[in-house]
């Protein structure tokens, strides 16, 4: 298998190569980067050169199987110990590494190669079939609202929320208002991007807007993605989405979250035992680049927000949906 | 009287020339430009260069009363009307160069200059009573969060809820987080600047967060200023505030507005009919000055939206407070 085959757009795996697409530099330039090991993996995952939970797993299988490939089985612990923590919150990187340490234990560099690429097949044709459920969900929404990015960009096939909305918009009009998604602007660099290359209208506004325009009857429906959704269906998603949550049901609209399967964490009793990780400061000092306060300000930078269950019209994942996603709606999902 | 007796920070008055901060260079540099008459000023108000309800009301009365000095009191028409319209939602700006109107064509150039310096006078003096009534209402709570800045930046004094914050800061431990006001950052621009000036404990937050700390229990009481409360006491303010206002309940935590009576428009039956301006493309394009997203890309820009009073915990204005800000609560402080 090669990338030939799947429709991965920001990661290329060929044989024993690894490149991605360095997204921190979209939409401006697309330059890629190849990669070799744990260490540079980690610290690509950790600046979000390569981001959206599907696609960080994706990659962290392929970069344990290349530290397998060139350092044996079991000295190649410390790697697989640094890529499981480059990131804390989406539950995807460390399903994704423990996959293929398993298999690197039981079959060495080779089945830890194949388990990797299976990993990637298994989203790919994940997000196909999100897409189908997710259209299903929101059939007759034409003005849809959505945070951070979720496409083809953030995942092995087409992407969890943002695969919904090209769905979407495959079987009718769709307009989507992206919110910016400070500090890193996904929304404005990335899901502007994507969608405008798929030719599906898309307008901008800060995330701080989109309550009012909620308010106003200006959107039909919420969707977003997902990092991890705990056993009750609380989910851990980009911070901010927890504020369209409470305007969408203010304003009496669905409000869906779509992701694969590996980002539910059966063993998380609910969403406040999620650890939100905390970036570095200069993301919010510096919206695009530029010093806008004080240098030194005290700053709170928590990358992720929890939404509960109580606030989702439906979770949407590969295996249908849990609407809305109790415990047992999630537990029947996974069971089947 | 002069701008020594008063505490107005950002405007200067002395006899016949006017002169505003130029908040759009704040914080990195302090940069005073003199006014001549409506044309400039109106340009200023647009381009945000002297912001906040109360602030733009003062600058505008002045500036009409230069213009009435200028070319007598029938022929300053077109200019009070352009002032009048600079920017639609805060309804201070028309209430200020109403006044100044009808006293110039009742007195004259004098009489118009009598009244603009009243003008400021009253906000200086409203905002010492505001920070007195909100104080009492917020005693308690240690930490704070606001939006936007509402502080002696945006007013005639000390502001309306910053000047509220420093009220509880001279009773008191206090702790503020400034969430960042996409789009123009007036929280982190303006109000980590005031605060770190004033020896306030400040950090900054995207607005996106807000929502997610306060579920984490980790804000007491929110304070925002308004741009326009109607007879009903929804409120009109800074784009984000709904926001605050929807996380804020769900926390179970109060949601306080404070501002100058100047703000109520009475004759506005519900927040609904508030014209909410919308702003250039640009200021969501580059973010801090650089093009993070398509250039093309559509936009919406809202620069305010409509809290409903049944969200809002209590009005503060220099009068004393409505709780909740209902019409009969609303009524009986105009009247008091």
């Amino acid at each position: 298998m090669n990338s030939s085959v799947r429709s991965t757009v920001a990661l290329r795996w060929e044989a024993t190569r690894l490149a991605i697409l360095d997204q921190t530099l979209l939409p401006h330039r697309e330059e890629w980067i190849e990669l070799h090991g744990a260490a540079d993996t980690a610290a690509a995952i950790r600046r979000l050169a390569v981001r959206g939970a599907p696609l960080i797993g994706i990659a962290a299988a392929y970069a344990l199987a290349l530290e397998v490939a060139a350092l044996g089985a079991e000295a190649a612990r410390p790697g697989m110990e640094l890529l499981r923590g480059a990131r804390p919150t989406a539950v995807n990187l460390a399903w994704a590494v423990d996959r293929v340490w398993d298999a690197a234990q039981a079959g060495g560099a080779d089945a830890a190669r194949a388990e990797a690429e299976r990993i990637e097949a298994e989203e790919d044709a994940a997000s196909g079939a999100i897409a189908a459920h997710g259209a299903d969900v929101l059939a007759g929404a034409r003005r849809i609202l959505t945070h951070c990015n979720t496409g083809a960009l953030a995942t092995g096939g087409t992407g969890s929320a943002l695969a919904v909305i090209r769905e979407l918009a495959a079987r009718g009009d769709v307009e989507v208002l992206a919110s910016e998604t400070r500090p890193l602007l996904q929304g404005a660099r990335l899901t502007v991007w994507e969608l405008a290359r798929n030719g599906i209208p898309v307008t901008l506004a800060v995330d701080g807007a989109a309550a009012g325009l909620m308010r106003r009857g200006e959107i039909d429906a919420v969707i977003v993605g997902c990092d991890r959704v705990a056993a009750n269906g609380d989910v851990a998603n980009k911070v901010g989405t927890y504020t369209h949550a409470l305007a969408a049901r203010a304003a009496g609209i669905p409000f869906v979250v779509a992701g694969p399967t590996s980002s539910v964490d059966p063993a998380l009793e609910s969403g406040d035992r999620i650890e939100i990780e905390e970036r570095d400061a200069e993301e919010v000092r510096r919206p695009g680049g530029e010093l806008v306060t004080l240098a030194d300000v005290a700053v709170r930078n928590p990358a992720f927000d929890v939404t509960p269950a109580e606030l989702i019209s439906a979770f949407v994942c590969e295996r249908g949906v849990a609407r809305p996603p109790t415990t047992a709606a999630i537990a029947a999902l996974l069971a089947s």
